[in-house]
């Protein structure tokens, strides 16, 4: 069937009929607004991301459930770098012309089973067609009591550096999408990147980290927003970075800038904190329920950023991050 | 300047530079997430919109002031027509390569001026490049006590049909940007339309509405939104529609459906709204400090929908409202 024969209200009627109701909502899906409750004494996290065709992905390499769980993972992601709970999300979408209702149906699968793995609800959207390509924007809306908020400005010279799971991942997934192959890990890690919301809750829930960020532009560009925000320096040691066995692999066969990849590639979505260097022991334990690895990159100075590699030499920083403007790419 | 030279954070940088700040807001533009407080008691209110360039708006028929101001006026209207305090927006923009940062200057200026008029700011959003046209995604987050919100749902036979201000202006504006003119009230009308917030706002106040809707898609299609949630019907007299001097010359003009301006033509904004019949007095009252004109259209019925004309007789309604997938456009 095709989206024509559907109509918009058509459209919007199937994606309602496939959501679970949720305590909080007073008004979903189908007025002009949705209402929605909010815990007493907490403030509300939102937090919004658009992603179009050609720019952000390329449908030759994704199936469109792998679209729909990325653009709500991406927003989740930002969420539980702040440590909140993301609970609402608002969908808008613009769509080509002659997509099949199939495709919709299988972009929203995807949205809704990453919505129900971390108990989020969709509430709204907007639906419309495009002219050129597909065209999603995502807003999440999520909670968290105010003095348990983690903003990217908290930290202090001195602190710790750290990073969760392993970073390069989702780049190296890219590169091999590119060159023709459709499956393995790295790949899954681009397509279906997991975020670390219940990670974050209990780090803020404990009050454990003094900034954080979650890694979408890549480490140094994600690194650079804390030291910018914090107004701060690093020491960065590559010894310590978290490489996949595959990310590894690649990084020992670059000879230029062979750390490129980890360093800038972005779109790992792991959590990027720093904490007192005391509560080292205690981020691990509160951590280590998930089985999620986590990783002392270095330290917070109090100006600078140096990137020591493997061999104790400094190591030149090239790259920076993704900047949407940027004339080079 | 190119929007390349000031890159994605120089302009999140300038955009943020404008904002005023606002007491609820606890984290603004510039980190993951941004943080807000929402008055005990209250629900939220959640709506968002996307807007496409050759969609959605000309940039041969506006200017970018006129389309910053309509993106997020459209999105208060939402707001609006749940008798809802709009507060917080976010804004999602793709711009295409080579746009001067003169145009995002106009666009920006354009949607904080109608978010000053509305006591609304500017928490947050996104900015990516696209490799079509402009692509504009707002979200707008509001409140009301729960049991002061008005849905769609809550007409009762009986009930009178009340509309404020006069329609079919919009739609008149678009025929007359199209036919190569420039300027005049109906153009106005629908290059920056004023949401209905402040009257939402009273209405809901006093608890007056038993349902309300904006006009976007059109006075019969948003009328049949709420027949449809409210499982009604209704009963409308051409007669009685308010129509400005220029909607009733071109109502005059026209032999095949002449109606189909003001009934079909959308994007008007207006608050089309049912009370009981022992509310009109309260409801024009409640109005008057506005200086909104408001009419009665005629009634709710138990079921169907018909139409009189000026002499009594039967009007065939042939056109719908807008549907983005319909394939007649």
């Amino acid at each position: 069937m095709k989206l024509e024969e559907l109509g918009e209200f058509g459209l919007i009627g199937r994606i309602a009929a496939r959501i679970t109701p949720s305590a909080g909502i007073r008004i979903g899906i189908g007025d002009d607004a949705a209402a929605v409750t909010t815990e007493p004494g907490t403030v509300s996290l939102l937090t919004t991301d658009m992603l179009l065709e050609g720019i952000h992905f390329d449908l030759a390499f994704c199936t469109p459930e792998n679209l729909g769980w990325k653009s709500l993972a991406v927003n989740l992601s930002d969420i539980a770098a702040m440590g909140g709970k993301p609970q609402y999300c608002l969908l808008s979408l613009a769509v080509p012309r002659g997509v099949p209702v199939s495709f919709i149906d299988g972009f929203t699968g995807g949205l809704l089973a990453c919505a129900a793995e971390f108990g989020v609800t969709l509430i709204g959207g907007d639906t419309c067609s495009s002219r050129s390509g597909l065209v999603v924007s995502l807003t999440v809306m999520g909670e968290q009591h105010p003095e348990r908020v983690v903003t990217r400005s908290g930290a202090r010279p001195g602190d710790l550096i750290l990073v969760t799971g392993t970073i390069g991942d989702s780049a190296l997934g890219l590169r091999q999408l590119m060159a023709g192959h459709r499956d393995g890990r790295a790949i899954v890690r681009h397509l279906e990147p997991s975020p670390r919301v219940r990670e974050g809750l209990v780090l803020a829930k404990e009050k454990l980290p003094t900034a954080m960020i979650d890694i979408s532009d890549g480490l140094l560009a994600d690194l650079g927003h804390i030291l910018k925000c914090s107004a701060v320096g690093a020491s960065l040691e590559l010894a310590r970075l978290p490489l996949s066995p595959e990310v590894s692999a690649h990084v020992s066969g670059e000879t230029v800038d062979p750390f490129r990849l980890p360093l800038s590639g972005g779109e790992d979505y792991e959590l990027l904190f720093t904490i007192p260097p005391d509560r080292e022991a205690a981020t691990r334990k509160a951590l280590s329920p998930f089985g999620t690895s986590l990783s002392v990159l270095g330290t917070i100075t109090s100006s600078g950023l140096r990137v020591v590699d493997p061999n104790g030499r400094d190591y030149p920083v090239i790259a920076g991050g993704y900047d949407h403007f940027s004339p080079v790419h």
